[in-house]
């Protein structure tokens, strides 16, 4: 049997990592995605922002966020004490052959990798929603605080053991840690920050201003796709039994069909709204039903899944309407995709998972909310005093890419007829 | 013993999960191919066609099609019954301990998980065909017919165990099940919807319609080349013991060779034909590589395999060639790809492996084109007489995009002077 | 115990094929990465040389690099025998059962798939240094050399048991194997052709060509990133019990730590240096952290391989700069990110590995470059004795997409305004 629990170990280590890689691929897929829907003289400065972002939540998350999150021993159930930090693995053949109930059954460090993709995807869903305004540094200063303390502290609240975990709140894969959380910030950060100019005319009127690249913005809606597989696959934690390769089969199927009910019903809608089918729909359409069943994408059947999708999907629609009318400028979308869409997911686990409770539902949602957005607003705002977060006007016309990075994107595609100049 | 059952049900079912992965990946593939082989004014329409396609590939799959193609039991060898509803995994571990000759070894959710994506890669090939000239919600009612019924019907008859699979027909991942079957559709749309505007002049000349980005092409090339090791490597169905793993292990050499020798055989053809090394003939090498190994990648020898792919690189650049002549407009050269290459796949197998004959492989062939070619044209009939096919003239020539979408694909690139305008 | 042997073989195959196809995946970083540093004008023709040296590299390997690099009997340990021709798996469950210190635990065929794709990431080094004005049938020319006898060589003398792993030359993954090479045949090649019309001024200035397609070049990055995992992780060998299953996880893990650190060392740097948030210097920063680590990704922590990745990130930056002081003209920066961040690859395996020796590590990086450069640079030389190797001025000018493809990138967006002609 040593042998078994060996092989069994090297099994769910390597689940882990090929989730996490999976995960890990959902960075290029938010780099093409909000690469795609900016205007060209804005398009390397987002990029910038996304490879470094992703840098910096692993290592913010190395040094500190993961001993946060995952504490060897915590302070109590909402203020978790400090891991230690992060070495190389001590789990020993002899441990897991010794098995028993807290014998380790997978590597540690596949673990983190896991986990540390999962940090940066809640970063990336905040640089599409202050997109083409805001100060690079300003915007990699806050990155720094969100995956090292924000982000790592509600995660412990429901995944490290917290009080929320606690409750009985449920949160497969982030619908709320991650999505809810990433939008949460996004939000603070738009309204410190404001619209971009020329957005919203004087008389009340909404201007549209259309992405540069509509094939980038799809090719990262497939990225995103295909990594959540990873994102909800690997959060089943374990593959190595017959009823745990279900589960991780029925998270597969389950995510896939939300996608796909998510893309249809954001179609529909926006054909019956617009009377045109508006691709950025279906692509967020998509996305809203990723992050709806990410809360809880095994309890219901695959018709189940793909009916929490559609709904996401048509949810998404009207939020983006809605925050346009209200004159929160999200560029993206990221707001509503993450935000709105990721409450639905909340919610949804409360119908599909009988086990769930919507009083608990409803606690971890607001919980997360006002954690992050108090925290966030105070980051942001000391770092407005500090260094400012938004460019200057003139920058801002010229575009971002000339002023903070220093070159152009497409330094031949849009030389002087570029409609985004 | 148990635990290795076990141990062996999650291995396979994990590789069934990655290999449906990588063939979901494929979708991303067929869109940015397509989104590269056309102008810019019809970029954003083909994108908007291939997510929902696959949208609607899986809802139409989960409710009829694997019911259909994998019945719980048959009608008879030629029509099958109707599957139960797709619901959670009934798999239990001590079905799978018991063993035996009918035991399960592997997730049904997982297996659904990989069929699914094939019918969205059968549907994809549709989509490039019919480019820049078919209207969007006519495409999408051709997909609900296509992935419900007719790709489902002749799926039975050679993987849901019908009359086909009886006679000996060899199709290992779908030469013929899966490429010709879209090809085939492709061809039935095309004929009815005829050329673009401007294609053929009026002495009978053909005009290149070069499209708008090569890099898109390169890419989506280079993401179905990476697909195809789960397409094909997951179609031996098994992992978990030396002879399955040798065999899935061939499986990928022998798929990549076969690319290998498609790009190299393509390019030097059209070297010798055109004098330039055309890049797009490159990249119908690699994926004439493919369709043709599919039918047969695990008899063969890696050497022989490259030359079945340089065969099918070879093909393909004649019949691009050839259907140009006969007035078949195919804008990605889908047709010729998937089609005609697909058929040569069919035949090379009774080249490659001793046990299959030619005459199951030409009764293969038949019946799967005259049954879907037979029902496409009747599906495509109808749906034109109803809401007819082909976007108006005006639409035709300031572009789908604006007339199907409301949106440009690349706003900023293509004001005033686009080529394609 | 039977059964577990087998499922071991199987499981570990799988990792070889799974990181295998992670590594192919490289193939398409490469070229994105390269398309998007280019002039628009040159870019289908990079394209096109990076899907042919995939395939020809394939091709070459299976019939004689594989054969050199893991001789079945070596003449002696500076020069390899001949191993047999690449035909189907022998490896048969009894052997396998039978085990043993020399039974095989893994498919030969998914080692063949795992080091054919490596050959080819070393071959896409070249084809960046060498863009915008070599011929291209010159450059397969040399791929054929160089993927069927050059590199094979080298890797004999550490990989497969020659005199550099005698001398306990330290190289995990292949800084000196893979990149060094790489980039020293790059170098030759760079410096038999020559700098691009129009990069050097007359006074001596250095004038900036900015790429084209900037979110290409970030796709490719972030693929390239991906692909290390399988890259590195997979240069274990061995995933199958508690020790190397940790042992993977922990090179997944410091592998993305140094990309991490390469990133943000790069863009600061950068900041330091030029004033702005370079992108294309957090780009190469990424690639220098992960060609950085490659050598040892397993002897140190997660932190001291940040510290590695980082400080390749400083370097790649001196480097970019210095080779252009010297007028070496390198389009894409693929001599600094994998020949000079290679070199400090190979130089801190010193520092992290206390078993590695400083005096081999030298030892082994001056044969490579000795061997690859002395090799690399007759190769080119009798090429371009025999059909040139550098495109006339007027191609030049015009782009070689038209003379050497016949056909354009991006045929709409450049129309008679493109900054590149």
């Amino acid at each position: 049997m040593e042998a078994i629990a060996e092989l069994s170990y090297a099994l769910d280590t390597f689940y882990f990592l090929v989730c996490g890689a999976l995960v890990m691929w959902m960075a290029a897929g938010f780099a093409m995605l909000e690469a795609g829907l900016v205007r060209s003289k804005n398009t390397a400065e987002i990029l910038t922002k996304n490879i470094s972002l992703f840098a910096i939540a692993c290592v913010m998350y190395m040094l500190m966020g993961y001993g946060i999150m995952y504490p060897t021993e915590a302070v109590n159930s909402w203020w978790p004490g400090f891991g230690e930090m992060l070495g190389k693995d001590d789990n020993t053949a002899a441990t897991v052959i010794a098995g028993g109930d807290g014998a380790p059954y997978y590597s540690k460090l596949s673990d983190f990798f896991f986990q540390v993709v999962f940090v940066a995807t809640a970063m990336s869903i905040v640089s599409g929603a202050v997109a083409e305004r805001m100060k690079l540094w300003s915007f990699l200063a806050f990155c720094v605080v969100m995956t090292g303390f924000i982000y790592p502290i509600q995660g412990y609240w429901k995944w490290g053991g917290g009080f929320l975990d606690g409750l009985g709140f449920n949160d497969f894969a982030g619908s709320g840690v991650v999505h809810l959380c990433g939008a949460t910030a996004a939000l603070a950060g738009v309204l410190l920050l404001g619209a971009r100019k020329g957005k919203y005319g004087k008389n009340g009127e909404i201007i549209p201003i259309p992405g540069a690249n509509m094939p980038l913005a799809t090719l990262g809606t497939f990225i995103l796709w295909l990594g959540w597989f990873g994102f909800n696959g690997g959060s089943e934690l374990k593959l190595s039994d017959v009823g745990e390769a279900n589960a991780v089969a029925l998270v597969f199927v389950n995510t896939n069909m939300a996608a796909a009910g998510g893309v249809i019903a954001a179609l529909i809608t926006a054909r019956l709204m617009f009377g045109k089918a508006d691709l950025t729909m279906a692509l967020n359409g998509a996305l809203a039903g990723l992050v709806a069943i990410t809360a809880e994408p095994l309890a219901g059947s695959p018709l189940a899944s793909t009916a929490v999708g559609a709904v996401g999907g048509i949810i998404v629609v009207f939020s983006i309407i809605g925050l346009d009318k209200l004159r929160i400028d999200d560029p993206v979308g990221a707001i509503s995709v993450h935000g709105t869409v990721g409450i639905w997911g909340l919610i949804a686990v409360a119908i599909t998972n009988p086990e769930a409770s919507f009083s608990a539902q409803l606690i971890g949602m607001f919980t997360i909310f006002a954690w992050v957005f108090i925290t966030s607003f105070i980051a942001w705002f000391v770092i407005k005093m500090i260094m400012g977060i938004r460019v200057t006007e003139e920058e801002e016309y010229g575009g971002v890419d000339l002023s903070e990075c220093g070159l152009e994107a497409y330094p031949e595609f849009t030389g002087t007829h570029g409609s985004g100049k």
